[in-house]
């Protein structure tokens, strides 16, 4: 997580102030509901609540540095500030109840932050898969002219694909909007499962249905599986807008900011360098699944190891996240189009990918499949060799003269009826 | 994929012959679809369906050297096989029609093994946690004694770990239940939708919704993602065995089978190596996901680097998955548990872990937190040093028997007290 | 380890029969070496040899199914095979002193096969850059235009970066050329330091310094790191062969077999699908890190949890590696080259790439280097927005007119001056 | 790279404030080198440094905010700062010239903090292992009690693994002590090898030998590997340690500070939490290396999806490296040993470990190996399941009485002599 790569409302949502804030909530959540319970006289967590207590991190810290334990410098500090009523915090609870806790709490608000980052780019996404619905492209696979498709359709495809992404997330989003306060073991030996599940729902979670100390981390571990689906999705989008603007294609290419430099060499250059960012930090979001896996298997009752590990990659993945969705839509909205250069590269095989048509009309004449291939492709070959127009060397080939009447062939050569379904594709795409 | 860990019918679902019957399968549906449409003669497909024809590997490889194209192979081995009626198969399709498709049910029938695998060993965690719901057992929290817990609950806590696993591998089947018959770039230039959603779903398939040339492979990032989750949750299983069976522990212990040797050089040795086992197959299964996420960002209308990669961790990852579940399944099934030593090791503190419901009790005197904390502290160091047992040490306290009655002190001692909640929680995972 | 992507030697050498084989002269080089320490009778190796056993994996395989345990099974095959003397093998080892000893042996194998591979593909690279030394292309950074540089310097830097990862190699190598006999933990209870070292310099390997029951794990997570390291040079190399063959650019294409197919849709297709394959495969080779990292931290004196790991990840990585380097050898001997394209795509951009000569020529007059960007970018921004042939334009403009004199200015349009060090870097890298 | 785990000389190294000023120095070694090539005129490059140019940071990113390109904004701030003199730095060069030769010293420095620190932790193994030579302790493997090592030994195998990190990490610093000054493709364009040769060697640093754009990737992700390889050494010492301060096993345990608190919940508790804490830092370290391989394949002469990537992992990886490295060296120097508590773990078993000796024994008096292995097993398995002393055991075995005498029996049971190797070992590591 660092600056150049987060949103402002990332870095805030993961500062150490927002996290001590969460944990005072879960405290107070907890205080509630155990005043219910009767194990706390009535209106403690009301007076703390009306001291409005100002948290300060740097002397947690200083408190920590001498506790070496993060939860209880915390509540040392709070009582500090707050005096007696403070000491019927946490009664019951274990460290792991406020931090777990919290980090759901902070986890479903960060999703929050990223399911609207992710409809900004839906929302760009499908207003230019409309707009270019009708603009035909060259299809390539292997890097290679195949057939035509429109540019609609190709944005639509990214389209479902965040959409899914989208999706996945919401349901991670469930999975971790879970809570404990069920103390050391998850056994509730000083609580209740009526308190946790009362305070939990104040909260927006729900109980972890059997807690060890902490929550269970292949939670944790689905959550960054989603976060890392969905930087494989945008770094799908990103490569092939690279290979849109790579200078002999010329398709589309990033907005040219005024003033932006190319290079400091070479000043006509104009490098899609937001999608080759996002290519590499898509990298980045994908590796924190490895540890977040890692973290699955704590011993017993829980260890401590996952704790530092989340630490880093938590606020690093969701925030580079954030970023990148951010900087994608922004990618997509300013795309600039060259339908014009798309139509030449794709009249530049003179039909060849019409190649699949023709072949279908002979074996619509009874020509066996193998035998109608390989007369295609002896003028598909030499066109590609620079011996001709394909559709001329069909017309002059003596052997599929006899098959094919030239209106026959003229119909494979129909770019619109090669199309006819692309409106289609998009509309289902856009309203899915 | 190697015999020793696959069973038999992953391996026959991984094998050449099954690949290409289903192959097989897809174009017949295809051309099901095609005939309906009017494209394909009446007939064609039940006229091929009827020759039952017998598929031979071996021959499809010998062409697949000269052609270098494995569909093309396949066709023409049909044809050979089947004559003219096979010249009408694959009609308008494109290779990654037939091979993504194939695939798609390919999945869906491994899904449908490894989830038969799930319940099992749902059904063995969930026998096991409720024979031992009342097993009292000592919770341990970074490898350290904290509070008593029940061998139930812990069991429960990896019944509900894999029962989400299971949730998470049936979401993943609905995302990978997919296929296209879409044609070379996914425009249906030479084909229909309505033909594509005839012929998948005779499959049990939903169409792409927008497919490339392929079928999207986030959906089979994701599916990679469920199998890493089981795997790291079947890991956490097996590393507690290990932790249970260790010589200082001897809680539990895999079943020893007669004639079994733990080690060429010590014949007393009875070691946890089916646990061990399932900790190294799970790092295979959870490392599929990395090219999984790799293989997403293809470029254009697909390129064709996930299919070396997928052909190698696919059947890698789900039959050494459903190895890992089978095993699992055996080792809680068979696991053979020492309550009494359970119970040595619980008594071996002397009750230190009773320190909470003292510090509770002491602040419901209305001592403030840190001192309660404190003055149970210098008991619990003092009994934790050897200096005796610890409810003699605190009853010995001048400062706490001002508080606490020895009634009072006794309460807090309380073994059944403190675990009268197991099986609620043991009730809650078995019926989720 | 897939038959379709493996070299015949690499299956032989991960056969079973193969690695009984090592087993058995694991053995004997520890026989020999305890008959000179007056351990075992003399001559009870020779003997063992000279009955020239037929060792049946299919047989030890049948008698672990009882034992649970692999190298038990194996004595008591051999035990059974040879008869009384055999009852002097493996004399105070354990089972990991044949284990590790043997797989050290087959990594130095397998390492030999792959540099062998590797000297191939150096091979086949230094003679095509030597080739191409002087054939002019397009540098691209960003997929951009950029400034030229010879097609033999591009294929030098792979060149040089295929021989780092032979060094890597040849040091992993080192690293793995390793095996111990000291016993069931490392301390030679029942042998000694000197038998060790006499058993091990017979089959080539040193001792580990401070062995556990096994020798050290990073030792394979460093081999696993050079092989993935060399997987990622070769999909360097893959992917740019890919980039060279795109339709638009059409500078460099994989030989095309006879008889080959590039597409059962699209018959004039030519697909850069090793390249591809290729890419796909360093994924591979690349996730087989992962494991061999997660198996360093081993337990105590060794916990079993590496072994299935490794006997899946082991064959998989290097015999994939093998094959890669092969298919890359080929890919680089056969490569069709277009150096008629790369002029032409060089001279698309009308000399753009000069700008930063002219830039210097004007800085080196005395103008500002922010000053001079900015002139030059005028006119090449002008230029690549189709408004003229750079040249003219620079020619034209009347700041820069009175700073540089038209031969001033030719001068900074010369091809052969730009690339006047090409020869130089490749020699660089050929006799490095 | 958090606060909580970066040393201060880590956080600097890494800075905005360092990085522009080793910018600034690339900048001037550049200028001197093109000095006495005659491209510049003399003294121009200590003029700027007699300057003093204090860079603000601040400001350079604000110009980046326009042109969107960092060496842009940071040759503009210097030429703000310095004025005439500055337009000649940069000379010919590209940004990569400067960033990547940048990287170098700042990867070499970075090397150098963390040699130092392996250099601590190497001599307070060294030590502990030396202290601990003859320390009896129980091996375990599988987690099981196995034969006896002594506590030195079990430290001499992490020594020596942490010599074999530092090692790989020293030949990565070679690796990685490279820079370029080779122009916008590597071809020196406007420079000369010579210019490059002489700037590098006064920054200490080789020149790439075929560079692209940039330094070639694969040297970062060997860095890399270096990294993750050290961290995964760590991380056995530090599941080692947690396991030694298990409650029931308690041989040793981490120095647990004065006012530390182990558990808000149980005051007696006393944890591994720094041990714990670099296991989770290991799995970040390891992670690391997955986007660094997948840096390694930029696109033709580069491509700047590295950077963000780079960006974030290279601080991280080495600045948390370098934390993981401190505490480890401090875990080391205060682990507080309980060698009587390994005693009575080492007798627990009642000499069961000795059994391979009565084994070996029983061969050595002709005894088939599978004979002697079941007669000894049967004494074992009795005494391991609460039967008895196991000597006491086979000294009552029949069969066994007629082979072994009474002394030859008590000879096999000698502990001093099952260790006699153990100060070789030691010294061995000590010395290597």
């Amino acid at each position: 997580m660092i600056p150049r790569y987060s949103l402002p409302e990332f870095t805030e949502l993961w500062s150490d102030c927002t996290r001590y804030g969460i944990w005072l909530e879960v405290e107070l959540a907890g205080c509630d509901a155990m005043e219910q319970a009767g194990l706390v006289p009535r209106g403690t967590a009301d007076k703390l609540r009306a001291m409005k207590l100002e948290l300060d991190p740097a002397r947690i810290e200083e408190i920590e540095r001498t506790t070496r334990h993060d939860v209880i410098a915390f509540l040392t500090h709070v009582e500090q500030l707050a005096g007696e009523p403070a000491r019927w915090l946490h009664r019951g609870m274990t460290s792991s109840d406020v931090l777990d806790t919290s980090l759901g709490v902070q986890l479903v608000r960060v999703c929050e932050l990223l399911l609207k980052q992710c409809d900004r780019l839906i929302q760009a996404l499908s207003r230019r898969a409309a707009e270019h619905v009708a603009t035909p492209m060259i299809g390539r696979s292997h890097g290679i002219h195949a057939e035509p498709v429109t540019f609609g359709v190709v944005l639509a495809g990214h389209l479902v694909e965040i959409k899914r992404g989208k999706q996945r997330l919401e349901r991670a989003k469930q999975e971790i909007a879970v809570g404990k306060l069920a103390g050391a073991v998850g056994t509730y030996a000083h609580l209740a499962p009526q308190i946790e599940a009362r305070a939990l729902a104040s909260l927006g979670l729900m109980p972890e249905t059997v807690a060890t100390q902490v929550v269970a981390r292949d939670r944790h571990a689905a959550f960054a599986a989603a976060l890392a689906l969905l930087a494989a999705g945008i770094e799908r989008l990103a490569t092939n807008v690279r290979h849109w603007q790579r200078t002999e294609v010329g398709e589309a290419e990033e907005r040219f900011a005024r003033g932006q430099k190319g290079s400091s060499a070479m000043p006509h250059k104009r490098n899609p360098i937001l999608s080759e960012n996002l290519c590499g930090l898509a990298r980045v979001v994908r590796s924190c699944l490895a540890p977040a896996l890692e973290n699955v298997a704590l011993w017993h009752e829980r260890d401590i190891s996952h704790s530092s590990a989340e630490r880093m990659f938590l606020p690093d993945a969701t925030s580079t996240l954030g970023f990148m969705l951010e900087r994608a839509a922004g990618i997509v909205e300013g795309l600039v189009v060259y339908a014009e250069r798309m139509r030449q590269n794709l009249d530049r095989s003179g039909g060849l990918f019409f190649s699949e048509g023709v072949m279908l009309a002979l074996i619509g004449k009874g020509v066996a499949r193998q035998h109608a291939y390989e007369m295609v492709q002896r003028s598909a070959m030499r066109s590609f060799e620079g011996g001709g127009r394909f559709q001329d060397l069909l017309a002059a080939d003596p052997e599929l003269g006899t098959l094919l009447a030239p209106e026959e062939l003229a119909r494979c050569f129909d770019l619109e009826h090669a199309l006819r379904w692309a409106k289609e594709i998009v509309d289902r795409a856009i309203q899915q």
